[in-house]
């Protein structure tokens, strides 16, 4: 049994995701939905849980900063695995109810935010909820007649309501990447499709970041994310002895191609390491690849 | 009479960083409401406004993508200057109204996501409204009880509306970076502390944003800002033309201390433009200084 800590009710996206992400290894009984982002930590620092699973990036969203901030600030927390998902937004309500009928919709605010066009086109109102499964629950549970849930088409099944659109997201190809974390690093086998995360950051001088990605370029890495941080946003995040790190102005957090278990990365980033104030290597794991995600959008 | 089109109704925070910016020189009526950020353009390129106010990045929401695939798919657009807004969110209501009385409250998503702990400490619900203005607005035209926006302390001014709450936010320092935008390059003054912003593309492979990055540093270019994004959320974005670009798999953008009538950014950047299949200068225009934010953060 893999207990797996996330945000969310039960029939959330994240749920759905760690289904794909674990398949026969979890069933519904094993996930722990927590209330907050920071609870999915704090369940898997105490042990309550093996597994968190984070939403990281969102193609039409981006970056989902404050759970890279969650990160940086538990020391202890590693990236075991990556997963990306495709959001499927259908509206549901209770059954018998037509689309005509329905006057309000409740949904998490970014679910809201992806369907404008399909609410503005019905002229319909929107109410933030909780999260999407938690709007679902919330229309059965309250027996909301004329109200209807965005979320995903696993919600509407699990509360009994009726899907009356599905698909109607603004744009399709909506991927949320996902981590799967751990309180242990994983054995990312050598040899396999494998991705490494890292966080850095140096007293900042002109031509430091050209140094840094020298020793990723110079040990023939390729990296799929880049990306920097104004620091003054994190110290709120980080320790108190790391918030001397004010100075540094910026952390710059990396996706490179590679395990840390092949030779090349381990020589790359302990090259890095000497040339930062702060490193972290947030974790070595099997690659779903972004790749194949270009490679459908390439296709349809 | 500077003409400046803008997202949001009258009040709304971009207004405010609007009148921040141009100071005396534009007025509440020369200010162009949009519905939305691509109407922005719309007035911008038709001539009915000279210059557009774009969020374009906030600290705790990250970079706004959807509006750097708006410039993106504007070739004719030019950042001309740049302004880093405070917001300060407060609770306002029909005048006698008591915190009390509140129970639902209305404003922009990331609004309401940006006050979160402050809605569920008092168990307020929270509705989307098209943004903190309108929600303000909507509260006076419909004479609505029991219901307070999220909105800008100008807001309430406009709307004759009583504020019952200050600084709500869940997080102090909520600063939004906006793009000043026109249709022809400004002429940024060298010598005064400038910055220039750029987007770059080219085939993939290992080392080639080392390289690129080398033409920046080793003309002492300091960059202020980098990050990536999947080309293939750009493509519905760019022009016909433009959508080969699939095959790039990233398109990267930075942001660089220095104008481009320094000569050796000016140097820099055509080296830049010899290693990519994609490049484009956005614009060049008068920093107005993270580094203030830092030092702001760093003295409180």
């Amino acid at each position: 049994m893999v207990r797996i800590a996330y945000q969310g009710e039960p029939g959330a996206y994240t749920e759905h995701a760690a289904q794909e992400f674990f398949g026969a290894k979890a069933t519904r009984k094993d996930f722990l939905p927590c209330p907050t982002f920071k609870s999915v930590f704090d369940q898997l620092m105490s042990g309550a849980a093996d597994h968190g699973l984070l939403p990281i990036e969102n193609v039409l969203a981006g970056t989902i900063h404050p759970n890279f901030d969650l990160i940086l600030k538990h020391k202890d927390v590693h990236i075991v695995g990556e997963w990306d998902f495709q959001v499927r937004h259908c509206l549901m309500a209770k059954r018998g109810t037509a689309l005509a009928d329905v006057q309000v919709v409740r949904s998490h605010y970014m679910a809201l935010a992806q369907c404008k066009n399909f609410l503005e086109r019905h002229s319909l109102v929107s109410e933030v909820a909780y999260d999407t499964a938690g709007a679902a629950k919330q229309i059965q549970g309250e027996n909301l007649s004329n109200c209807a849930a965005i979320a995903s088409r696993g919600a509407a099944e699990l509360y009994d309501l009726e899907i009356l659109e599905e698909e109607i997201g603004d744009i399709a190809h909506n991927y949320t990447r996902f981590w799967v974390l751990s309180r242990k690093p994983n054995g990312c086998p050598a040899g396999a499709p494998a991705k490494t995360s890292i966080a850095f950051a140096f007293d900042n001088h002109t031509g430091k970041l050209y140094q840094a990605l020298g020793c990723l370029a110079l040990n023939n890495i390729d990296l799929t994310k880049i990306e920097n941080r104004h620091i003054y946003t994190l110290t709120a995040a980080l320790a108190k002895d790391q918030a001397t790190a004010l100075r540094w102005g910026y952390v710059f957090y990396i996706d490179l191609v590679g395990s840390v278990k092949e030779r090349h990365v381990e020589l790359a980033l302990e090259s890095l390491r000497l040339k930062t104030e702060y490193f972290r290597i947030l974790g070595s794991y099997k690659s779903h690849g972004r790749a194949s995600i270009d490679q459908r959008a390439a296709g349809e």
